[in-house]
């Protein structure tokens, strides 16, 4: 356990495009900042510029809606377009509520349970931003062990990746930076069978780190006009888990709020 | 926005007891780690503390199960008597599972949707865990306040105040630090009807920053043994406001999933 954590914004990222060289910003927005990568450091990315670099950008002129879109949008006050990403990126609705503005409550194809498949239309295009929406990654943690590597081979250094997300909570107000891909990093950490200071066994200690990570870093990481999205987090015990974000997907069959 | 954070696990706070002055106890422990508090600096406090200070320690043995605990414990492969303390800091149970052990998830007096009421039986004493239940504090918004003005008179210092538990989620696997008290500190921040980098107005997006940063704080506190209860944040854009972790809790008619 880490007495101490430093949480640096990178800046000066360039606006990220599709194809990018990812990993070549970051070490260079690294080198500006007169910070050298060491083991143990862990660098979290915004969905956004991963999602753009890997061309996840669709114009919504491109999509044609079908009739359950078509319902689903009048119900939300949403762009049926729109709604039809948020479909096809879902394996389920999980809840609805309708209304202007509605709430689309999806489980992601990948897993996770939130609003609109996390997809984004702020900040996605100098034109007209209602014309583009911002899918997420294909595979978070797939991105995320690809960074990783590809920084390693650079610089020699295994740091860990973690992308987030902003997601909203069920009885909480407001979004939480949580982890939607991860590399190199323990995600969750099990204290169960440890002892307590005074020799009790833990019983029920599970600690969602990689979200508490993502959270930390969404801390500095700017939410509009002045956006940082690329955060070192150096002092996290030392990092090398074969463990990606998955592992924080609660298993279907333990919900209990489905 | 910051752009740089640091977080530090303040070392060697004594075992805390009923009647304790924290305020004092914090202070030496900022002062043994060679830091001087500034404005603008939060100091996060584990739950645990807080409540040992405030003598909310029970005996379980001083516990008197009603026939509806007994069942539900029944039920849950619980302690009747824990059970009875769960009930009695309810509001009403959200959901059950039954097993070996079960899970009881209520609504908190407070408003809070968590398993056990926050109870927790680990760390809690030098005799036998089992006899002892450690309920959170009566009203955490008022301990933060209190502490605040405490450090605030002794030091002329207004640091921001963030008492933290270990939340489940509904949907992720493992616990968050999650904020239940605060004081002096911006929790929610509103940033519908800001622009993005595009100019174009943000709709959505209130971010919860009170769990934030409880969970960036919980990153360096020992969930075990070595438990280091006390963290303090610097970097935090300058803290002075009047709301309260209160304000983090979703309204029960936002509530999609009870």
């Amino acid at each position: 356990m880490p007495g101490r954590l430093e949480i640096v914004a990178l800046p000066g990222l360039p606006q990220v495009g599709a194809g990018d060289d990812l990993a070549g910003m970051l070490l260079e927005a690294l080198e500006r900042a007169g910070l050298q990568l060491i083991a143990g450091d862990v660098l979290v990315l915004a969905q956004k510029i991963v999602s753009k670099a890997e061309g996840r950008l669709v114009r919504l002129a491109d999509v044609t809606p079908t009739p359950e879109a078509e319902q689903l949008a009048a119900d939300t006050a949403k762009d049926p377009r729109l709604v039809q990403l948020i479909l096809d990126e879902s394996a389920a609705v999980v809840r609805l509520r309708k209304g202007n503005p509605g709430v689309i409550v999806v489980e992601h194809r990948l897993g996770w349970i939130h609003a609109n498949a996390g997809i984004d239309q702020s900040n996605v295009s100098e034109g007209d931003p209602g014309d583009w929406a911002l899918l997420l990654p294909r595979d978070p943690n797939a991105s995320a062990a690809r960074l990783r590597a590809e920084i390693h081979e650079r610089t020699g250094v295994l740091a860990g990746i973690l992308i987030n997300d902003s997601f909203g909570r069920a009885w909480r107000v407001g979004t939480c930076g949580t982890a939607i891909g991860s590399a190199g990093i323990t995600v969750v950490e099990d204290l169960r069978g440890q002892p307590d200071m005074f020799g009790r066994t833990l019983e029920v200690t599970v600690v969602g780190r990689g979200d508490e990570i993502a959270a930390a870093a969404s801390l500095v990481m700017g939410q509009a006009g002045e956006g940082t999205p690329a955060v070192l987090l150096r002092g996290l015990a030392a990092e090398d888990s074969p463990a990606t974000a998955a592992d924080l997907i609660r298993p279907r069959q333990e919900d209990l709020f489905r």
